[in-house]
């Protein structure tokens, strides 16, 4: 059975990075050395900052790369690749270095989510995989996340599986939605791998198969006494549906003494329904009874229903979550930053008619400044990966793009933000558990100041450039201009 | 290596699936037998129109199910399931009927794409995966349509793998957009697996790995002479780009007689850029070079920039269709709609404060009418699965919101969507390949009307219901109302 590791998604690739693979090879660059950073360019949701995701699936795929024979022969069948190439392949592994920020982390447009070094053919072959697991898993954690913050202390379910776009992304979008925040998942398949708790009761269809609610609600209440969650909006929500609930949970659970139960709602207005229904259950003594609720929730109705006062424990995510509605793509793009030529590494640029399409070059190291007093996030900082940071000293740093805009970090302590991954094609980093990368957002997600954490209109964090690496990209723009 | 085929999905299930599925078996319902309808109750992108897809998948997911004993391990430790209902899932496999409308069919809000006729649990276990694979696939499968009608008989490829929600997104997600009607994808396992043919040629980084963009033009040419797609814009599309990709043409390819070869811009003003290339290429002589674009095109771009006269030969259209960007979730529900008593089909309908979420009740049939002069589809017709549909004789249908406005059908003919997949648990369907299903979807969007292809506010498309469903319909949602 598949359990989303061990599986060999190689050929999960663009056909570009075959032909350039065979390109290099008969170039003569197949051992040049290169340097690829993974970032994105802009926060979905407009939001101040994104949860970096993916990690493990992208540590999992590189360990597992390799060509089988059948690949070969697709390849072959193609006819434009060169025999030696192909014998190339047959014996082909990862022999590169990567970096990365820890799952879990708060990360800004433009920062190197992941840095790869390694001969021009391994990296140009990740780049679709890395790019696809960091961004699907990326744009779900840091939507969950916003949810979560909406939700204000009370309980996030992930219910969307049934609207994910495809098996991975109900899988892998629940194991991301976790590290967001979110406290369990509808799917199963996620609890048997991932640990998340999976959690539910019923659909309409379980009251829709008895002679009548009461009689669902009941045999429910009988079979599942310490877990009995009712759906009761079949029919008519305060009606019958709370009615026949409190019926159930009195002749069923009361005798047998247990207290916690709940209700659950799919449809209506929640904000007045729920009110109406907690007031009914307090009324019947059942002050114990949460209410959850779903129905095309996310980080907005969420935070409108709070607003309005509904009555709402724990709240079940599922569309606009598992799809992230709203922005549901993760820009992050993969791009050549650098190249080793005679043993020194020489930076690379790409240049563009859309200046947001402009790259950072070389080879870099990307710090976080926490203030020492506040254990706040003040500013990140790139430099060169030969740089050296001193953080028992003031630091000038200024805006990348307003230079005139500068700030003196005094103070702080810097943390540099991408650990070692893989070093010559070794794992070299112990994975966390999905726990610890829960705890771990959480914690980091603290560090930012709330305008940064504000959903609409947030404050630009400061992502600066050193000086020494803002200028060696100057000279690079002008050079390419003057081609 | 996996092929995307005999895969056990079976525990990608919801947890209230299991939960219920228990609750059957404890409550004596375990061979009650049911029907499910899946369908869809809003078209994406306000369209007007949707395109079914993912049937394949949720055949091959039916035939493997099954409860591994780690599956069954993994249940048994949640401390909630009867022992003998875990022995049951042991010998756990699908014995009911499926039938489905053809993959590539154009459907339409509220009929059934799918019905299910099996016993409780299992019709029950079914929902989820059903729901995510053709939600997802009719999600890419309609808008590819749309982009593809928009490129108006230009190609457009797919290329978004890297934006995609995880793997399953990428590789099936282009098989969708080929149904649609694209021409190709950039993913080499889709053209492994599915045979959609895979292409691309270069991206930044290969120029950036040379001293001079015209040497890396002029080795790719050398290495691929008959598949010279150049990409221009990595400096200046216009003052470096064109030129050097011409010069490098004249150098490798003229010499050789070669008259085929290719640009590719992805960033910049797509209209002006292509208009100015295309002068400068045809100015050298190089009338056979076409022009691929990319760089976040949709329907609506695409559309636009032919209007302002741009000079594009070819789409590669990535993250807004992958993702359906401006629509992602396609909203296919799977709702009981009968429970067999006795041998007799007892109908069952689903109540709602929201009324769109109100269901359509009974074992149903459904029809498209075509006229026989036309060869359009003129209207949908849904019925109980008995009512016997004679087109030989004129019919007056109406609509089911509006009963007061009808229509008489005359001189069409009927034809039943649905086919039979599954029989008595047993795949009674021949699957189509991939081309004939793009072949069929074509032909059906060519039957409908020029108002309902229209991208803005569309004509509503008929789907009435037979008098004597409506009737049934009726009298269920009174006695509900009066409970």
């Amino acid at each position: 059975m598949q359990k989303y590791s061990g599986l060999n998604y190689t050929m999960l690739c663009d056909f570009y990075e075959l032909t350039m693979g065979n390109g290099y090879f008969m170039s003569g660059m197949k051992d040049t050395v290169t340097y690829f950073d993974l970032f994105y360019r802009t926060v979905p949701d407009k939001g101040g900052f994104a949860i970096a995701a993916g990690l493990e699936q992208a540590v999992d795929y590189i360990r597992n790369l390799h060509f089988s024979d059948e690949d070969i022969a697709y390849l072959r069948g193609r006819g434009i690749f060169n025999e030696d190439f192909l014998s190339y392949l047959k014996g082909f592994k990862f022999t590169g270095d990567v970096w990365a920020v820890p799952e879990g982390t708060p990360v800004f447009p433009r920062e190197p989510i992941m840095t790869v070094r390694a001969p021009a053919i391994q990296a140009q072959l990740l780049e679709t995989f890395l790019l696809l697991t960091i961004n699907h898993q990326s744009l779900i954690a840091t939507k969950a996340n916003r949810v979560v913050r909406a939700a204000d202390g009370r309980t996030v379910l992930e219910f969307g599986s049934r609207r994910a776009q495809g098996a991975d992304a109900a899988v892998l979008g629940a194991r991301a939605a976790y590290i967001g925040g979110c406290k369990g998942t509808a799917c199963v398949l996620t609890d048997q791998i991932y640990g998340v708790p999976a959690a539910g009761t019923m659909a309409h269809a379980w009251v829709q198969m008895f002679p009548s609610q009461y009689e669902a609600f009941k045999a429910y209440c009988e079979i599942y006494p310490t877990n009995a969650v009712l759906l009761v909006d079949t029919y008519d929500t305060l009606r019958s549906g709370v009615p026949d609930a409190i019926r159930a949970f009195n002749e069923v659970l009361k005798p047998r003494g247990i207290t916690k139960c709940g209700i659950r709602l799919d449809s209506g207005d929640l904000a007045y329904l729920t009110q109406q229904a907690r007031k009914m259950l307090d009324e019947a003594g059942w002050t114990g009874c949460t209410i959850t609720c779903s129905n095309s929730l996310d980080e907005h109705l969420i935070r409108e229903l709070l607003r309005q006062g509904a009555c709402i424990d724990s709240f079940g995510v599922g569309e606009r979550l598992i799809t992230s509605r709203t922005s549901p793509v993760f820009d992050g793009v993969y791009k050549l930053v650098a190249v080793e030529e005679n043993g020194e590494i020489v930076p690379r640029i790409k240049v563009s008619e859309n200046v947001g399409k402009i790259t950072n070059p070389h080879y870099k190291r990307l710090y976080r400044f926490y203030g020492r007093d506040s254990g706040m996030a003040e500013a990140d900082y790139i430099a060169v990966h030969d740089e050296v940071i001193d953080d028992t000293k003031d630091l000038v740093i200024r805006d990348p793009d307003a230079t005139w805009k500068q700030k003196t970090m005094t103070n702080y302590r810097a943390r540099e933000l991408q650990v070692p991954i893989f070093k010559n094609g070794e794992l070299v980093y112990d994975l966390p558990t999905l726990d610890e990368i829960q705890a771990y957002c959480a914690s980091e997600v603290a560090t930012l100041w709330p305008e940064v954490l504000r959903f609409d209109y947030p404050h630009n964090y400061y992502v600066d450039l050193s000086d020494r690496l803002l200028s060696i990209k100057h000279d690079m723009l002008g050079a390419a201009h003057n081609v």
